[in-house]
């Protein structure tokens, strides 16, 4: 049999590469640089699947993946929330560390550690993608901030651990593919709408789950892009869409907006 | 009289400091590296006032501002929309340039253009310090993207102007300081609430909002931080916190939720 091809962001090491080894055990890894490239390639087929995240419960959602999925015409398919733990990783001949690489978010994790340990942060795309670059440009007075499976890869030492600010610190990834999953009977559903320029349009889209017993988990708003100030608004709630309940909220919440758009139901996900 | 010393995040010729000027025309501009940094001071009274950006047009929440919006003690007194045209600019001898500097949302919001020119996209902490980190390290090869203000500050040559993918950007930038302004008839509420754990809890929050005839204009999620997949809600609503319907809805609310932290009732904005 053919191995899926599944694509993540980032550098091999990635925390997008364990979730999607978590996924899909026995695929074709494929890295990107870019969540655009990603949702490119989902978009002629040149892969079979994608793992991305979606949201990190300390910094929050991942707006661009948000912006991302309302053109995706693939569906979510899976849900899964990864442990973060972050490590300061150093080439073994490093010396006085005053620097440290990594992505925004990780910085911004670590935020405590990297003033107490008096390090000036220099953001990058990436986290692993930070520790490859240590390696190969073999710098020797600064640090990156990525997984311990990065660290591993590229054969570096692992200065501290578990350096993140807070330890409550998990990221939801979904797996994005084509076709819907079947009610497991622990299902989460994922859509996206568009309001009417009506006031009470919100409360109103809000009164359909509430009367059909349906509980959101999720609420986000992000900008349309088209007006300034007018969001889509992106719900999570606890159900799939082949649930007589579910259907009937999305019947009459269908007449109330201006677009609706189902992202998927898939099993809600479990810590890894 | 003793001029206000107003502190906004970035280097001089910051899009931040344009909305300052704006804000408080005759004041002392403070730059300070970090959003951190400037939460600090106002706290600590070491600066009278500070200008922030909450939102843009395309890009969505500036999500750190939220966060730190939750501890602040001071009030939100003011709002602002700024036109943002960004710029492609470099040192008047720079050659072919393959490179590119600025904060990663500037370099998202001419995503486009740099992909189209094949430009090498590197976030850094500001826009208008990319544009004075070319200048002290005379580097000729690469350009930043920032204000024309910054352009003209450092004396540096503008490339290209108005390079933003979409013409309709726009950020919503908030004045914080001591008091409470007075109702003008045409005002916005920001307000923080943490809902209990009950089905249905947002929904009912929601309701108080609609009895009493409350134009949501925004709503946000953050993450507690304290538990994972908690969240605080940040609305902003159509009123001032001293007139009657507001008053009683957040009566009603106060007892429905966890906490409620009013951030303040402000002039709504116009564009500048």
């Amino acid at each position: 049999m053919k191995r899926k091809k599944v694509a993540f962001q980032g550098e091999h090491g990635a925390y997008s590469e364990i979730a999607a080894t978590k996924f899909f055990p026995e695929s074709e890894l494929i890295p990107m640089r870019l969540f655009q490239d990603i949702f490119d390639a989902l978009q002629i087929d040149s892969i079979d699947c994608a793992v991305v995240p979606i949201e990190n419960s300390i910094e929050g959602s991942v707006n661009e993946i948000y912006d991302l999925l309302l053109d995706a015409d693939k569906k979510i398919t899976g849900e899964l929330f990864l442990k973060i733990d972050h490590c300061l990783i150093a080439l073994p001949n490093s010396t006085a560390v005053n620097k440290v690489l990594s992505h925004p978010q990780a910085l911004a994790q670590c935020r405590n550690y990297i003033k107490r340990n008096n390090l000036d942060a220099i953001p990058t795309y990436d986290t692993a993608g930070s520790v490859r670059l240590l390696k190969e440009k073999k710098i020797i007075d600064t640090a990156a901030i990525a997984s311990r499976n990065a660290a591993e890869l590229y054969n570096m030492k692992i200065i501290d651990q578990n350096i993140e600010d807070r330890k409550n610190n998990f990221t939801r990834f979904l797996a994005l593919s084509d076709g819907q999953t079947a009610p497991s009977k622990s299902d989460r559903t994922s859509m996206i709408f568009g309001l009417k320029h009506t006031p009470g349009s919100l409360y109103s889209v809000m009164q359909e789950f509430d009367h059909n017993e349906i509980n959101l988990t999720k609420i986000e708003s992000r900008p349309t892009k088209e007006k300034p100030w007018e969001y889509n608004f992106y719900v999570d709630f606890e159900g799939h869409i082949e649930e007589d309940n579910v259907k009937k909220a999305i019947d009459k919440i269908e007449k109330k907006c201006t677009f609706v758009k189902i992202l998927g139901s898939y099993q809600r996900g479990t810590i890894n």
